[in-house]
């Protein structure tokens, strides 16, 4: 990777065609310029480099904003961005407000015109360099702690709203905050992909879905394990092999060039084998980075060719409706000759208190 | 107030000569259907109270959506919407991305049409019914006892960030969550009123901005007081005096049929007769309800004028750049005859450890 982040996406626009492009997109703005408050634009395009802020984060943005000019807009915030404008102006049409772009259309100088280019920076994000690469794998090593941790204290007894909260809390006792709200889901629960920790006792014999993630410096992890407490009921070890081993074959299909939707395949083909195909009712991951969910996607309808330095997640599941779930999830590092495994749990079924 | 809101909505969108009104700010869904999972939307018009989710919340929705038809969309999101939008149809376009409405302009029915209606809904939100009152009351109680418990464990010697963390730590072990990222800002960063929370170890003799807010099932309070550990240095208690008049004398100018901006002026006079006119710079106050900031404004160029039942802060400040800051903020309700106050924190300067 050569070139700052704001030549790269200077490229980008240049190749689209386009004099300019206004990055109005927060996530977008602190991948480009560093800036962390919460509220900045910035444009891009031939040599401008331009970042806007506010008063109130002026005194930051010269801290943290490098290699962008700082420019502090006074009252009329989108009007002081347009006078910048020039040309074939790019907007980020998937995160503009109509009523914005309504606002901004009245105060463009004239020879500006605007056209959605969306998805620009979040081209340039895929791959992650060797900073943000240590930053997730921080915010993974973390979380990895933070199952020890949970795990030591029990989870059979407790409600799962208490074992998430006490996860949570002890990300942020270590500077963290959580990517997005643990999940804990035992028994029936574990069926619902996407539960909410309730106030349900975590009884004893129940497979338990434990899905968190941490976010340090701003990068995420994401990262699930399916627990038992005490030798699982019915199904629950049969399904967890399934699961295991549609992880483990997906993990060793990662490779830069792989196809994303091909990668999904390998893990569902395994799973339907074993007569559990309608139960996998999510895509096999997906990208992780400054945003818990960003591209690529890695599903049955992507479109998307893994590159070296993406990191995705592998997280194939069984949910069985009124009786269990099972999901495994990893975070990886896509290289050329296969992935490098950011997730230090082991992966055979854990029996804990 | 009579009706349901879906029934007062409809009124205000056949007031506003549309059929019906598609609402997909969450914020607003819930308010209209107390649906409170990640993805839903409605229609509301004439007879049509329509709230729709995917499949991951059916169950959620029969649970807690009452009075609103819930349909679970598959495959197209935007499509299975459409196909029950009618008329001269309004959206919200302070919400709404651009590209989202090019792709829904595609999928409309014939003889649909579309116009920008936002602030429909955030109109109704300004004034809370007595669930919502009682909502945020308890909002309110729950961060002055950990104001007090704050207090308990001292400020001076602990960095700003220390004490804006366990406060939050402290609501959350509550069962709530931070309606904001608390402010603990001492001595010169006080005179920041966005200011951060740093590693800077809080002295004595200082004045210290303590705005912190706590979010219970779903509603917002938000406070401040400014501390001092010991006798204030230089000029604060003279500065703190002067915001503390001005407060209190707009406090007691608060009524329904007052104008916001005349409001804001009783302040901001008191505090430019005391010679610090240029050093308030942020307005008078803000709405509170699901949103931390919300309807009606309290500032010089607000237009609003407070009705009965609206929920705003009351919030001058005077910030003295490299040397101190002070604000004090109570959350009142308005009323007929002039406020109830929500806060129950002392007003005058308190010293701490």
């Amino acid at each position: 990777m050569t070139g700052s982040r704001g030549d790269r996406l200077a490229a980008l626009v240049a190749e689209r065609e386009l004099d300019r492009l206004l990055v109005t997109d927060l996530v977008n703005v602190r991948y480009l310029t560093g800036f962390g408050g919460t509220n900045g634009a910035c444009i891009c395009g031939g040599e401008a480099r331009l970042f806007f802020t506010d008063f109130r984060y002026t005194e930051r943005a010269e801290a943290e904003v490098g290699g962008w000019e700082v420019i502090t807009v006074k009252d009329d915030w989108l009007g002081g961005i347009a006078a910048h404008l020039a040309g074939r102006t790019g907007f980020e049409d998937q995160q503009m407000a109509v009523r914005t772009l309504g606002k901004l259309e009245k105060k463009l100088p004239d020879g500006v015109t605007l056209e959605g280019a969306g998805g620009t920076v979040e081209r340039l994000r895929r791959v992650k360099d060797e900073a943000e690469l240590a930053a997730i794998a921080a915010s993974s090593e973390l979380a990895d702690e933070v199952w020890g941790w949970s795990l030591e204290r029990g989870l059979a007894g407790r409600s799962e709203l208490d074992v998430a909260r006490a996860a949570e809390a002890r990300m942020r006792e270590h500077g963290a905050e959580p990517s997005f709200p643990a999940i804990v889901a035992a028994g029936p629960n574990g069926a619902l992909p996407h539960a909410e920790p309730g106030e349900r006792q975590i009884g004893r014999g129940e497979l338990v879905v434990f899905d968190m993630g941490a976010k340090l410096d701003g990068y995420c992890s994401d990262g699930t394990r399916t627990f038992a407490t005490g030798e699982p009921d019915g199904r629950g070890r049969e399904v967890y092999e399934v699961v295991r081993e549609a992880q483990e074959a997906a993990l060793a299909a990662v490779r830069a060039g792989a196809s994303a939707e091909a990668l999904d395949a390998v893990a569902r083909e395994r799973i339907a084998a074993a007569g559990h195909g309608e139960r996998f009712g999510h895509g096999l991951g997906h990208g992780v980075g400054l945003e818990v969910h960003e591209e690529p996607r890695v599903s049955p309808r992507s479109e998307d060719v893994l590159q070296a330095g993406e990191v995705v997640t592998v997280e194939p599941g069984i949910y069985l409706p009124g009786e269990l779930g099972v999901r495994i999830e990893d975070l990886v590092v896509v290289t050329a000759e296969g992935h490098r495994n950011l997730s230090s749990l082991p992966k055979e079924l854990q029996l804990v208190e």
